[in-house]
């Protein structure tokens, strides 16, 4: 079977993913994980983790976090106008910075927000203090990243990355946690974000989250149920 | 110059940093950051989001983030016995998911614990809500990691890699946190977290860190002042 990217929706980290696979080009399917509803049985063989995005690869291994899933494409395109940059350069070296940053610091500012969002068990007091920690530190990554992004059209040299996809997928929870309006504030991450909102693979992510008629400027070849892309794997 | 690791203390991350530079064997300085007192003047223009470790390279790049550090390195030694692992490869893919795990989720299940431990502004509930909630995640981490070490001598195949030396630094954070004593939970990780501290590398670098005489078995040339690292950067 072609590649499978098990993605989670609502507003998973795994959007930079598919973003990614559009942007590659090659075959691939989707299957889809509900993550506030159960899980697909023996999830937990895939991804100990219990986990959005796996991707189950074309040689039948399954591979979980979204840098090593991106920086797998990334591998398979690796010419002048590839997403990906050849090991040993400096430009490697970046692209494993930024994605780095932005899956460790930029992803992790976050974390008290969706635990505040999530935790049905925590009084009002302690939700407060986890929205006021998590909205300064989601103001402290994005100065970073606006820092990152001036005067430059792209997170890494002079044309997009599997960085940028994955940015896409993570600088949307600013908006949806309700923290500040990604559209208004920090001006170069708002030129980068209004770009990448008007990318194809972007769109294409999006409506399939949705669940809305989706197109694709890629390869995908349709969604397959859970139970179908673990029988292949196993 | 030699490559230059900026290394922080009290317990930085940057630990594993140095574990890597000695394994690897090829020269290098250390800076030291006492990341409690005043930063080295001008040290936002090295890394603006002022965190440690930051890598002067040979030829005088400034790379910033553990995993692209480590990946820098690691790319310098892909033979047999090396540190790293050839791009395209599975083991490649596995190094970065052993890689991005360690830096992401299990670095950041600290989070809550470090900012109970930093920050003199909370209150005694708040430090409790943060303290109970970093020791769940902390908890949930360990159980993951041991998982993965079930079998296995080494995080990645049947060698060492640079995701065992960026896990010498970070897993000792649940003993100085006093979450609990890695040296008797978590069996798999207590078996090797005991290798890795019997190994010259981790001596030298926990040496390095108390100022203590610390015997390199790598290519260490000694330390240098930030001052005389960034004028050869510029
Ligand atoms: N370090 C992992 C983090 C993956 C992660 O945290 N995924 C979230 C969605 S963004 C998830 O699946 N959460 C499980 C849940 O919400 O139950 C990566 O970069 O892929
Ligand atoms: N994502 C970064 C995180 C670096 C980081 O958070 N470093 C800590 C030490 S472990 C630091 O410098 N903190 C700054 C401070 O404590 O003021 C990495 O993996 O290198």
């Amino acid at each position: 079977m072609e590649p499978v990217l098990f993605y989670g929706v609502p507003q998973g980290c795994s959007f930079g993913s598919i973003v990614a696979l559009e942007w590659l080009g090659r075959p691939y399917r989707l299957c889809r994980v509900e993550m506030l509803e159960a899980w697909p049985a023996g999830y937990e063989r895939l991804n100990p983790k219990m986990q959005t995005p796996v991707l189950l690869t074309g040689d039948g291994r399954m591979l979980t976090e979204s840098l090593a899933i991106l920086q797998h494409l990334a591998a398979q395109d690796l010419g002048p106008q590839g997403l990906g940059r050849a090991q040993g350069t400096p430009e490697h070296d970046r692209l494993n910075e930024r994605l780095a940053f932005l899956s460790t610091d930029f992803f992790g500012a976050f974390g008290p927000l969706w635990t505040a969002y999530d935790r049905d068990d925590l009084d009002d007091g302690a939700k407060g203090l986890l929205r006021e920690l998590g909205t300064q530190d989601v103001h402290r990554v994005f100065r970073v990243l606006d820092g990152l992004l001036a005067g430059r059209a792209w997170l890494v040299d002079d044309r997009r990355s599997v960085a940028d996809a994955y940015l896409s997928g993570v600088a949307r929870w600013a908006d949806y946690l309700r923290v500040f309006d990604t559209r208004a504030e920090y001006p170069n991450v708002a030129a980068h974000l209004r770009k990448l909102r008007a990318d194809p693979a972007v769109a294409f992510a999006d409506a399939v989250e949705r669940q809305a008629p989706a197109t694709s400027t890629g390869a995908f070849r349709g969604h397959v149920s859970a139970e179908e892309a673990m029988s292949a794997w196993r």
